[in-house]
């Protein structure tokens, strides 16, 4: 694939003093209009071969551009703070907002790349990185994100001619380590790895374009009408394609049985027998939030459930037996205007928590199948494929040390009336009945539906979903500690 | 002043036992109150001895209230990207937001004492981070923020017997390390220093608060009612305290002669010595961010002028001569909502560069005493004050290695008028003339009067303001360049 790159593409210079002006306005033109709308940002990936203009055409776009509106990121080594989260956070950090660009020098294809020439990755490792790629830039493009890929290529010959050409000029000697001379020896391997891993990358969303790095005029020129045709595009298309004819919709089984119908919510448990099971399940949890080995992991856990099914108390029955020190809790509500402006599943990253931390999740990012579904809040489209962009997410946490716990604490419908009226009654502040709550209990129903679908289809081996009945609070609480507790056993052992 | 915490303090348990659940009654419900009316967050430090119960009471406090809205932090050792901000940065990160509690465990306090305590600060740099500390926590109290400071205290024979008990227990014996009996030798040096500091911190905006450490019951009903008090009180009280009492007018010279009238604003200088000399300056800019000893550095380049004065042209002009790795220019516009729930500096403090960097402020932190100012959009208390915090976060930025350069482009109405027409024939999407534009035209006067102001009290040695007459491009570009380079080579020399 990289071989129309060797062909010496040449824009002349004459021909190069007409164009560029001219490219130059459009491109500040549309950067204003992209603002201005705010429907989606940009991403322009940089990669290639060292010594092939890479740098020459960052400097360049923020040079032709307005770099007040660019955001551009060097990926060089990880951070501590980085090194504790899974691979692609340090990505979604950079992540541009809408009516931005963001240029990323270095992206989330180098470390896979060299890992795997400096042998460092196996080759089962890469594909299965390159899957997870794949993945995640397909979910930029449903979030509407415009993501442009360049790869710069330079021959054998032209990187070696290159590179001597630098050491020559005494202005220019700096550039050249020895790094990238060893980096040259190991060209072939490199161009082969590269390859494949474009070829496994360039998809109907998201293309790679190879550009002869060569002649800088041909190289930036390229660059520019790809970026100024891709925007223009998109800006045309209006803010997200809509994609719904992709969706397949969810129906409920033909018997109309679903899976939190078979549950039993009422269940024995006496306040005697919870006290004291209580009493051991805190301590045996604090034990192992206090284990050697626990700092190499994290906990990430979910409460989701009815409303008044419990959740808050459910928590505080948790937190009681671990160190304040050790814990966050994010309670999830509607997100704020920084959070709107980024892909649905980035104000989640944000809270990743590092190793031998635990974060609870009043509520998560399974609102997207839940309140958003419910009440229409996204597309159906949008939350279809939210089921496995979670599943990729929570797969990436699992491969960097977490270990994840889901509840749905279930209710009956008499008992959260009973609950409702109990909380009215009180008149609490902390217990307003809004609205809200009541609307919500005329869609019953629709949350059922919803529930069971979001059970079936992220429930998974890594990351599996606890049911909860939840009419006996008792019950509840101990059910929940003890899926903890073994959960942190099963990976402590 | 640790001696009425040696006298043997007690509640007994019957009492404790009345008391206890109408405190976490009146707790919860007052939390809830708090995040209701969002105006203020309450900040509660917890420092003293080891083995005075701190651990233990922030997991009270975790307990007894809704740990969801509370935020507990725990400073341990640095991470690598705190380590290149400066020292306040890691606790600004930390803050609570508007209508929450953030507990800080350890907190700017530990740092100071410790590192005296060691002898790795001298007395004189401890007194320094204490004057330090007095003016943040002052400007936390103007920004509303309600801050409790707890030292848990035990005497020397107290906190022998404590460890020694500590240890028995095959329980708790993991909690005494060999850390604490090494603490525990510089019992007296610690207090002393201790003493010194809290003294000299005790302020009428945030006085400390000695907790005698011995008897949990008492300990823990002194904290949650003096919690309760403090935000009951504040509650009352209305958001913010009104001390607009505090401010002296500034009332312009009474021959009315203001700085900038005395700019020779029209300088001559031709487009030709202009291309030449840029292209110098460039280069010498560029050698100057690729030096060794840079990476010890930082570049804060502050933007503000009149509109229409060529702030963006000359940013590009700098822009042009690094590399886009190593550069980030943040627009200032209206804050975020994420932002709004933060004292004033807290949205500029998260964009504080690391080591090797160089942030380019398009506006900036003096928009509260320019615009803020002139259109009344907060208080004269509110502009006043921030004189001085300004000086003291650049101080602080200083100090931790930036070179903080910043200019203002002074231009004459009628060339700005000239501007406004050009840009309104052009009509580029980019350049919009707003109402908002030509409104500021008729404050030209208010604007003067500001500008002057803020020169007088925040041009420093360390940071000085340079005024750019801007009434000729060129001449400003090349003034704005020159005072750039030569703000890095005094210090890299």
């Amino acid at each position: 694939m990289f071989e129309s790159a060797e062909i010496g593409h040449k824009i002349d210079k004459s021909l190069y003093k007409v164009e560029e002006p001219v490219l130059r306005e459009a491109l500040l033109d549309i950067q204003y209009e992209l603002k201005e709308r705010g429907e989606f940002p940009v991403i322009i990936l940089i990669n290639g071969v060292d010594g092939a203009g890479k740098g020459e055409t960052v400097n360049l776009l923020n040079e032709w551009m307005d770099p007040r509106l660019i955001s551009t990121h060097a990926f060089g080594k990880t951070s501590d703070e980085e090194r504790e989260r899974p691979r692609m956070w340090r990505y979604w950090r950079a992540l541009p907002a809408k009516g931005r660009i963001g240029i990323l020098f270095g992206s989330w294809y180098t470390d896979p790349i060299v890992g795997r020439v400096t042998g460092a990755l196996k080759s089962s490792e890469l594909d299965h990185q390159i899957d997870e790629i794949v993945r995640f830039e397909k979910m930029l493009a449903h979030e509407g994100v415009v993501l442009l890929k360049f790869w710069f290529h330079l021959s054998k010959e032209k990187q070696e001619k290159r590179l001597k050409q630098l050491e020559k000029d005494p202005k220019t000697r700096w550039r050249v380590t020895d790094q990238d001379w060893d980096n040259f020896k190991s060209y072939d391997k490199f161009s082969r790895i590269s390859e494949h891993t474009l070829r496994e990358t360039s998809t109907g969303e998201a293309p790679w374009v190879v550009v002869e790095g060569e002649d800088a005029n041909y190289r930036s020129l390229t660059v520019g009408k790809l970026l100024l045709r891709e925007i223009r595009k998109h800006l045309d298309l209006g803010a997200i394609k809509n994609d719904v004819s992709e969706v397949a919709p969810l129906l409920p089984p033909i018997d109309n049985l679903q899976l939190l119908d078979t549950l039993q919510l009422d269940q024995e448990y006496s306040k005697k027998d919870y006290e004291q099971e209580l009493e051991k399940l805190q301590g045996r949890l604090n034990l192992l939030t206090r284990h050697p080995d626990f700092n190499k992991h994290s906990i990430i856990a979910v409460f989701e459930g009815n409303d008044a099914a419990g959740k808050g108390g459910s928590v505080r029955r948790i937190t009681a037996a671990i160190d304040a020190r050790q814990y966050s809790i994010i309670p999830v509500a509607a997100p704020t205007e920084e959070e709107r402006v980024q892909p649905y599943l980035w104000r989640f990253w944000r809270h990743v928590p590092r190793k031998g931390r635990i974060s609870i999740f009043d509520r998560s990012w399974y609102g997207r199948v839940l309140v958003e579904r419910v009440e229409g809040f996204c597309r159906e489209a949008d939350w279809m494929r939210a089921y496995s962009e979670i599943n990729d997410f929570e797969e990436q946490l699992v491969e960097n040390g977490a270990i994840i716990v889901k509840f749905w604490l279930a209710i009956s419908q008499d008992e959260q009336l009973k609950r409702f009226k109990l909380r009215e009654e009180i008149g609490f502040k902390r217990f307003k009945i809004t609205e809200e709550d009541w609307r919500n209990r005329d869609k019953w129903g629709a949350y059922v539906h919803a529930v069971s679908d979001m059970v079936e289809r992220t429930s998974t081996d890594i990351a599996p979903w606890t049911l909860v009945e939840a009419n006996n609070k008792y019950y509840a609480r101990i059910k929940i500690m003890k899926t903890l507790c073994e959960a942190i056993e099963k990976v402590l052992k």
